[in-house]
């Protein structure tokens, strides 16, 4: 089998993280997956929301978007719909509990960190490439609050990365691309931290229903592939 | 380890499907799983949504509710306040998938089946209590079209049902009521056929990230007790 | 005349009220008048409304909702619209001020409780059913704040109890069910208390307008059904 | 008793009808009930709605909106707020009720007629005062209608009016204004026809219930009422 | 070039203002331009919107509505769809930026006035004719608190009117009516004090782009206008 | 006067303008004004919207939006308030119009062309930078049709762009950064075709009125910018 890449089945699209990349904001990342490409951003405010108040702890949580020309035809604008659609929402409370998965609540004190990421080109993978690159912005945003003497150590307990994995024609593959992705037979995201914990993992199978042994194999396939993402965020910050 | 159910780690809740509940639907199931009562309803409509018009193509969709005091305090009612929650969104869109995984879409013809799953009291696992019993309902409804003749043969290639499985307090545990859910660390609902094919796979780690040896225990949890409520399944629709 | 479902021109559908039909609730009833079934809960919160805050007084309000296949034919859920109708908001608004007609708001306390009747299946009388239903629920719950010591006496004044009448073919009936409400000229609910004072009257002619006599007609037969209904929500709550 | 204004219990409040008070549109009638003043116009349009078409028939709808300032302290403008209240929708359905128990649909042809009632200045019964000033509104409508040879004979049946009736203080009295409205026990809001005929009677308690015989009284106020109330939208038509 | 109405190109339409025109609010003016007639009222409030708390200011703002059948065709009402337009925004920002630039917001103290615009009859030029308006009821509304001892002197410091000028069939022409508005190829509209400064200029080409001579000519025109609306304010408050 | 840039009165900041900076858009240009950072895409689709069907003409319409950390402190997202605000729906309606005033519609065919103006780094003029940069998009668009045979000339008459001036510590200034527009007097946009036409001209006092000197000041100011603007354009068109 050959991908309509040309990449082998383990392997990666070409993984770029490039961070300060607007200026406002305490954390700011465009993390590109091969032509998949979002801008993360993390935001830091000295409130916590409604639920969180009182209990002394912290909270991170995240919105994701797209722009409407982000794909091959256009879609709508959700603000000018008036809503988001079910899919957005599924996404945004994914992206809030991988990062809430290696964060220390407690330690970041009373203040919230919202990772706004938005989509400016697709090419699949956008929901991993968020949380990929959104953890990168929200050490970042850590770290500034450090550096500026706010936390003493920085609540992060990891890293966390994630990708997708499928079955196209038979076959387990690694980091769908569009094409890939709009033909695979079952689709999984698995999110993982640095020291290779299993935060998340959503599984679908869009026709023919997917075996234990295919069960392994993508995560298997997916592990090897997050090692890689993580020393990528890795080198990023040390840069 | 003893549950608060006193139920043994890999013990379902008592299990109750009863059809014909209600009696304008072609399909009415109450199914419970213990103190979680869910009225699931199939309606059949001679026609499909927009974006399967002109395909020669079914559709077999659902939705999600929760009355508002099917719940320890009073929660908002979703009509009242003007949106469905994410979370209702999101457990919409994972009942729909996991019912056109056992459907031939085109043996249906253009007609669409709307399956509304609302939740009459919650104890927890309602999303795979609402797979489990829309599944019946469905074949009901597919069952009376074929008795009236629409359709030569059922376009339903197997069944499918959901369970939840968690690890509480270390222990892998099956079909998590609301004080083990509330409590657990790992949280996972898969969704399997009756022929053991995964359909849907959602793990997510509350707090501490689970290993690979964890993930293993659970699907093989799940892959038990789904076999016994497929069962469950068979016998209700013989009845 | 006969009527569809054979009963005399004077005769209310078999009426059935189970309390405690599900176990979160501080009341909770199944009232079924015929084929019509609608789950009335009360659910008590220690706050009041905006409006009503400093005031020293309680606050009972209801809301409506109906499972989009309690009918015929599948309705539109209202979450996903994301709007209410103007008949539901009519009818909870009914609800509401039926209750309150028979509490005194003072001896409640600072207080809310919010009945929900949800309609699981329809045929005809649903809002009257509600009133009937949630009736019995308040005292419950009210019962249960007593039993609690946290009320000295009820603030419930009287019982409450609802019905509709209509004229069919030009003969006054008693409570209509789908078929009969359908076809009526003059469709009309009446609220009264146990004591037979009037709380609300609602008559609409659809076709031709009614006169005088028929309008007393229609009040006669309405006090006599909700004679029958009040003695058997009083056994219900005695049971 | 003296009531408030010096009226005597069943005198109505100065009526003046006002037609072609506004130049575009079919029917537009300034109506006053002393400081109520409401405008109603009526719109014509050929076509009916999605739920009429292909009936052969006609439809006459309503739409009920107060101007933020017309009452003692300001009010939301539902526009901003982006929904209608509860108690608009109730009205506007009213409103609409009443018109179409005059109308005959099918010799009105397919084309629908949408009265707008806009309150410009309140002082308790603005839905009866619609209801009053939209019948103009209506008749002149369709009057242009049959001029322009659109329609041969007009389809309207009959006039309606309302009117409200109370009980203040133990006295049964004629067209509240907004002083009496808002200390009254009871309220009740009658629709009647020129010729007598009741369309809808709307009675509530807001304190104790109301007995047969004041329920009797004061719909035997409202009759006397509306007759002269009618009068004086004829003399209008007349002028 | 002859104009429809037969003005000459810098001739306003005849130009009314009625004060006091209903009972309730602080200020209350129906301002006619010709066939365009708004209803203008000022509401004052004690409190100020949250992001003006704390500051010891008072803010000036506004809302604009126009009634269905206020124009040719009857146009959604927009509390029916469920939101303003675009249009509407725009206006009614256009109207409270107009007003706070002649009012003293220090002066006003820690107090709202909200001005409502309320088209009752479109005929060209809302926006110019509701900011003529609200200027009069704002000083009346201003007045009323001077008047009652809540402010010592008035915050207003000066008028401000506008008027609409285009260039239609190459000719600049002063307060277009809807026949000239509907044709023209430029449109302007200016905000200008009694002491003549620009508050607002809002020019747009429908067609073809304008030259700075025309802009000049049309500030010119405007201008000339501008001083005799604002006579006629001074005039009417004077009355 | 020394500008906070240091740049002189009548100086632009540096300007840049990056066509093809996505993939699936028919035009997509980076527009930077300085600091100020827009993507700028046109969507060509093969129909009119319904209020242009039949006409045999095509339409231009816009798009605008922010992301959440394009400014200082996080904004809103309006897709999860549920919508657009009013700053929001004034700037695309000014953009759409802009572009329209040099598009020949009859000539673009029954197609619409979206330009979608997404703010990724604010720093003041994001609307007058979203003209200017679409209008490059939108030029690269068609010119994409005539490539594809399916226009045989482009319907763009001219070229059109933006820029605002406005008056500082008395100094009238030519494209105004954040800084500056927070702090000025008065604010104004102008928009000016490649050959000179004025299409859009809004101004606004913020604090004290301005006078017609000033006006003339400030649109001799913009006509300078404009023309060095649009010569950019052109020579990324060229590039």
């Amino acid at each position: 089998m050959t991908r309509p890449s040309g990449r082998s089945p383990d392997q990666l699209r070409e993984l770029r993280i490039t961070r300060q990349y607007t200026i406002h904001a305490e954390g700011s990342v465009l993390v590109e997956f091969g032509n998949t490409k979002v801008l993360c951003t993390a935001s830091v405010e000295e409130k916590v929301p409604g639920f969180m108040k009182g209990k002394g702890e912290g909270w991170v949580t995240a919105e994701y978007g797209m722009l409407p020309r982000a794909t091959h035809t256009r879609g709508d604008r959700e603000a000018a719909r008036g809503k988001q659609s079910g899919r957005t929402q599924e996404i945004q409370r994914l992206i809030g509990r991988s990062l809430r998965a290696v964060t220390n609540l407690k330690a970041l004190g009373e203040r919230q960190i919202t990772l706004d990421c938005d989509v400016l080109q697709a090419d699949g993978g956008t929901r991993c490439a968020s949380i990929t690159g959104a953890c990168v912005a929200l050490h970042d945003a850590v770290n500034s609050l450090v550096a500026a003497g706010k936390l003493k150590v920085s609540p992060l307990q990891d890293f966390v990365a994630a990708v997708s994995v499928g079955i196209v024609d038979g076959q387990p593959v690694l980091d769908l691309d569009y094409d890939e992705d709009s033909s695979c037979d079952t689709d999984m995201n698995v999110v993982i931290t640095g020291s290779g914990g299993i935060v998340e993992i959503q599984g679908t199978a869009e026709g023919t229903p997917f075996t234990r042994a295919e069960l392994d194999a993508l995560v298997d396939l997916a592990s090897k592939g997050i090692a890689e993402i993580v020393a990528a965020q890795k080198s990023a910050l040390a840069a």
